[in-house]
């Protein structure tokens, strides 16, 4: 096979990049377009008609640029948009809510899964349902400050920023633990959240929470080459591109950061929003 | 006079309620508007183009529903659109800037002023040629953590996040004291932040930063009352009516923190964002 295949990846911001980042390795050899609608994030505190609106034009924009399959790389949207976009593109859509749901039934028959998301999603009640379908019970949590406190470092600039992150994941999980201590396992449902992950782990050990951490991110990227196969010609390279609807700036800094190596310039677009 | 003067507020969201609330006291009688466009927000971490295409298009629904006169209850819209938006609109248009600025210089002559405010404003930097143009020295903050502790009610929701917003505060006053140690006056560059002033005033006793307190949400409503004077006929009861283009539910609940009062229902306008 000659023309590589146009995978479209469509996330609210950077968060999206964990699961591009994900899906490199699995699929190579495929053409990738990555589009960060940046001028309108966040989604996670807007409402379901806004969302969708956002989410169609994005689809949009990626399908006229040659994509043959849609991911949603973001929990919001999926949540609150797949179908829309499944019912107005002419290509496969992949959203993260499914594939996150089912690495959870994967690694813990009939267990109760701790699912932390935004506002958006956990109002949405999406991984709920998609949980509940498998056999799990499901308990989800709103952490509307972890995004904030990622996009802006707190992760990694200072000891001092590094704790603030830490206490905000404390109060978080030591609020989801009393409502739901039969938990057994930790569903990341915000594309955001695996830059967290070994702040997580260190969490649950200091509340003795013992949760397997379960990353939407990988399994949305494994539920997609699953679905398309690893089509691309041996040899054929792999090849990105980069599109965001404001702060190239603030992409191309942080994008680096969930991508996991330097992106290639970022190219501005206007959705008209 | 019978019919009453119509006065339009804007602001991304909830924040310039405390313009609003400064003004109701100051001119009463008045027919306020006001608009939050939380569809769209925050602004604070847009680039220009994207906020003066946001601003036009709130202002412009204000001027059709009556509006004689604009009031930009938001900094990041201010320091970046009220050029855009006073070229636009037939009529008088008054930001936060210009009347902060004019507060920070009657209460300190030749100080050095620490303004704290979003990422966009402080990129923007029209509070330090505001501050420089009345011979005041100045040293903006971004503070881009601010604006979400207090939009989720981290400044009052328990004693644990009363203390991580607490401590955010800190580290961002410790680091603006490292730059400014000879700041003499502090002012609020971002109409969420009244909402702060006490946690503020506790941090700069602990850190012992002297620093007076400048409200521009206060100055703003004198600087417009200055302007139009207290038009309104003895007896003539004032009206407010509120919109928002999302979430309407949130407006609402975290509206009336910001106002002071219980918010009368908010109506849903869409600007095609």
């Amino acid at each position: 096979m000659n023309s590589p295949l146009t995978i479209g990846v469509f996330d609210s911001g950077f968060g999206g990049l964990t699961v591009l980042r994900a899906l490199l390795p699995l699929i190579p050899g495929a053409r990738y377009l990555y589009l960060g609608d940046t001028a309108r994030l966040p989604y996670g505190s807007k409402s379901r008609e806004t969302i969708a609106r956002y989410a169609l034009s994005s689809g949009r924009f990626l399908l006229e640029q040659g994509a043959e399959h849609l991911v949603v790389a973001c929990n919001t949207a999926t949540a609150l948009a797949l179908e829309d976009l499944k019912a107005d593109l002419p290509i496969p859509v992949t959203g993260v809510i499914a594939p996150g749901a089912a690495a959870a039934q994967a690694v813990g028959a009939a267990g109760h899964v701790l699912v932390l998301a935004t506002t958006a999603t956990v109002q949405s009640g999406a991984y709920t349902r998609a949980l509940e379908a498998r056999g799990l019970a499901a308990t989800e949590k709103a952490c509307p400050l972890l995004v904030p406190l990622v996009e802006e470092g707190w992760l990694e600039a200072t000891p001092e920023t590094i704790a603030v992150t830490a206490e905000v994941l404390r109060i978080y999980l030591a609020e989801a633990m009393a409502e739901a201590p039969q938990a057994t396992s930790l569903l990341l449902g915000c594309t955001h959240y695996p830059l967290l992950k070994p702040l997580i782990e260190e969490t649950l050990r200091r509340l003795d929470y013992p949760l397997r951490l379960i990353d939407s991110a990988d399994a949305t990227a494994q539920a997609v080459a699953g679905q398309i196969g690893t089509r691309a010609a041996v040899g054929v390279a792999t090849s990105t591109a980069f599109y965001a609807t404001d702060s190239i700036e603030k992409f191309q800094r942080l994008g680096s950061r969930f991508l996991g190596q330097v992106l290639p310039p970022v190219s501005l677009i206007d959705l008209g929003g």
